[in-house]
């Protein structure tokens, strides 16, 4: 085993604790789950053992065991209370206390069984997205199975026939249940884990929501002005950096289960290759070159690249108003007005309230205006260089000479950041600001 | 001819039949058409009388005749009222008494006269969307030609130099006419009929609509909030499923002439390889694997798959709200919410109305709420394991090891649907259900 | 020096002496800029000197020199009032005087230095979208610099390492910065000049708009109706076309930064194959043949073809409400209705109203009916065959058989235009039209 791999193994094993309490949590018998595959009797044993796992920031993998050869998951449909992002908190529904629902990662070849226990006031279903199988095990309710009723468990079996990344969600009352939160991401792993191999293997899922201000409910009728956009459930300031050291053959599994909007995720000092989708590898005569991917709902896009640029990085959705949270949106032009007079009347309403965007919209993340209880402010977190007015689907890929911390930032080496122009500068260079 | 050959002409009889009919209507001199190629003196004629007729479910094919050596053809752009799903007329704008038109199939090589009268009550004209032709043909009005009044017929002739997937539709207001119903497809197979063989070529013309509850006219106004979404002119319960032996090679033919949406088409049980758009074949090398398949506003996607797997399998819209019809959308949030006392309230208004949603909006396709004149449950159909909660932008694709009949459904063999689980399996396996 | 490239030579020498009046205007001790990379001493000179501009139609390039052996450039972020179309000004904000910014057209290999003085009332920053780059030049505020406050000038200085279709915009309160209109082009021409020869070069910026009817601030608060689309911050009529002589080689870059909406851009008349994104070439092996391209949001697509057909064609977003200017939007549905008795009604609020639409909407472009103050009619602009009722995201490309004039109309050859069916066709062909 090579020093890099020994790390990645360590720092992986929180995850895989975590994982381990959750499963306590569902069904006390099972105990501690095995380390990644630990146990598994059947072909593909070992390449399952040398697979480098997937990391899904800000969510957890769902535990499982062998039985029989058999790879056994229990999912748990339920209602869940969830942060979205530090302040903002949702009644949702997922899976396993959890929104989104842990990832599930597997094998090409495996055999899973996965049993799925209805906890929600109506009924739901799970159809497994992208993945070969028996129709009658595919989870639309009505058309491959019936619905499964609040309080009962339903059991899927079938083989991977495949790899790639997937999804799993309900196929019954969809348009509600995935608007509150209802989905999670499903790995499947070559079989010769020396395929496709590279150094970090990052998942994010997309998707979006409808919380009006002041409230915890999201709106599954909402079709076109989501208010919360969300990578793995988190809207940023509130998402998990992507964390790199420079040098490494970096994967980001891009999966869009938003209800309506195909998003274009832009990353920062890169071009990269999109590799497969979720019907599979692309073969290399096919990929093509971005440093924007479209990722259309339902779709999975997995893009690789060379980390071999050092820096803090912005990755996040290119649809503008895909970057503000809920204060962000409903609200007036005030570009160019002369607000005196307009916040004493408001104040009545909304005690604190202050006109801004007059002279645009920067810095409202750090105004300091108060917002309504379990809400939070339109825009921001606090970067190296002040506040990042940015928010929702955004997070960031640091890429450092060493592997880096989630707080740390990256020093840029001197005169490389983009800073005043010396007055000397600009009088060689012929330059009038005035 | 092999039996399967004969099989699949006799198949497609009833549709040329229906289409002689069409004509009849609105050319009486025409007399009964031909079938397909019949009488083509053309070169291309050999490749026309071998090729597989392309499948438009719900849709007729336009007829034809040889006038010296030109395949003519004639199409009436006129009000027609259209049933989108059982229960729900519109009064919309089409060709020859059809809400979408019907489609135009030829061959490469065909030299084509085509004749557009317009019984309107303004101007129209026809681009033919993806074909190489003159620019005086090319019917953008104003800039390639004069738009057709109402009551004249224009004429339309070029040589077609290309094969592909292709649609005509108005190039005058053509928001309106388009928002209206007025589009169909052309389909040009390659001169050579052993080139890019299937054993089931369908098409499918997606298109979405404004239409009031309660009302029968399109609004060609609406931007954003669409409530009906078709494929070929037809919503869910009421699409035709694609019927498929078990082993065929299977040709989809996705065309999108919505106003504003890029629908991902996402196809259950398979993974496919998109082959084709409307500028042509994509070169092996370059087709890339889905499951999903995004098609944008004014494109068109060929795919391609092996059906080797039996069963119903969904074919839809992954944007959830392009699975519910009208009474899905402007829906208050009723989540978690006490209705008592609602419902009388607004029974003064709408008798027989009772809240729904406050447990989710699973199941309202059955609970018999009434809907008002002219509209339709927001969910729905009738499935093997009870109701499809699904509507619009929503098919089936029926794989059976025999060809199924339209009202057929998959016999799944015992152990491959997923059912309650038994206790014994929830103790061997230590799940904890309670 | 072929007579073909002198031509062209010539022909961009306007666009040259214009952004050379646009340099003296930011800073008088500049001077005439050089003509394109004259007086460049560095590696990559000699290919400069000999690359085919881009052209970028209503847009001017930015002017540059050389000092010790930088590019140096000078952006001036401030408020701009801006046309969109004949009779629509905007008071937004740009760059150097302009909306959008100019052109930055440069050399892979290039060193650039480029100057930023911040005008507006509120901080702003430049992201170089596309470009790789030191991390701390990258522009996103908070993340890799602060923002540049008003009043003063910052300074970015790197080498350009690929050659391709990029954009530079605010990364500083972008959601209203870009809404205002705040972005530009920056392509750069590989080394080897040789390399991806064509003979045109277009590029167009796609970007849109919320402009209330009768005023003319941008309101950057609105998420799905916007009611101007750009191509170049123009909406046609108000579009330059792209003119080309019959047989020559064309590219266009589309580059998309508009708020939400990606952007389906159809040509009429030709296939062609998409060959590069904002993340480089595509190799030849990948490329696939279109007739409309999807360029997502943050996104660029070249496409090229060989102009080898003549006419006037159409480009144009296919999505129907971006065909139309600000008064279609809004609006009541008038189809079937009887105006009757509405006119005088609304005419007390609006004198000259009169009602239309009840028999669709073409012609409306041509009607007459007054619109308010510093506002557009919904459609169109003349054309050879009357009206073109299209507005917003259109323009044409004229390939004739010498490069044509703007104002030139393709004068087609007899017998290759729609028009009215002859009687004896009619009878000869058995077509009844009554």
């Amino acid at each position: 085993m090579s020093p890099m791999t020994r790390r990645q193994m360590l720092a992986r094993s929180a995850a895989v604790f975590a994982g381990g309490v959750l499963l306590k949590e569902v069904g006390e018998a099972q105990g501690a789950p095995p380390p990644p595959s630990a146990g598994n009797q059947r072909p593909g044993a070992d390449a399952i053992n040398r697979h480098l796992p997937v990391h899904t920031p800000n969510v957890e993998n769902l535990p499982w065991k062998i039985v029989d050869g058999v790879k056994v998951f229990h999912l748990i449909a339920e209602p869940v209370r969830h942060e979205l992002a530090p302040g903002l908190r949702v009644d949702g529904w997922g899976y396993n206390g959890r929104v989104h629902g842990p990832t599930i990662e597997a094998v090409e070849g495996d055999r899973v069984r996965i049993y799925v226990t209805n906890r929600l006031p109506e009924p739901t279903s799970v159809h497994w997205h992208g993945i070969l199988l028996p129709n009658g095990m595919d989870g639309v309710a009505g058309l491959n199975q019936r619905p499964i009723p609040p309080g009962e468990t339903y059991r899927y079996e079938f083989t991977l026939r495949q790899h790639g990344t997937h999804m799993y969600h309900p196929h019954f009352d969809e348009m509600t249940q995935m608007a509150m939160g209802m989905m999670g991401l499903f790995i499947i792993h070559p079989r010769d884990s020396r395929a496709y191999r590279v150094d970090q293997d990052f998942a994010l899922l997309l998707s979006e929501w409808k919380i009006q201000v002041g409230t915890s409910r999201p709106d599954p009728g909402e079709m076109v002005d989501f208010n919360i956009l969300t990578m793995n459930g988190r809207a940023f300031p509130g998402t998990e950096p992507l964390l790199v050291r420079q040098g490494e053959k970096v994967r980001i599994r891009l999966v869009n289960l938003s209800a309506m909007s195909h998003h274009p995720i832009h990353l920062h000092g890169y071009k990269f290759l999109v590799t497969a989708t979720d019907g599979g590898k692309i073969p290399p005569s096919a990929q093509w070159p971005e440093t924007t991917v479209l990722v259309p709902v339902g779709s999975s896009r997995d893009i690789e690249f060379n980390a071999d640029e050092p820096g803090d990085w912005a990755l996040h959705c290119h649809m503008t108003h895909h970057l503000m949270n809920q204060m962000g949106h409903d609200i007036p032009n005030m570009i160019g007005m002369d607000p005196s007079g307009l916040d004493e009347k408001i104040q009545r309403f909304l005690p604190g309230y202050m006109t801004m965007g007059h002279t645009g919209m920067g810095g409202m993340g750090t105004m300091g205006m108060p917002v309504p209880r379990n809400s939070i402010p339109m825009l921001g977190g606090e970067g190296p260089f002040g506040h990042i007015d940015m928010a929702g689907m955004f997070t960031i890929v640091k890429v450092h000479p060493t592997r880096p911390a989630p707080d740390d930032w990256y020093e840029h080496p001197p005169g490389t950041v983009a800073e005043p122009a010396p007055e000397q500068d600009l009088r060689r260079d012929g330059i009038k600001t005035g």
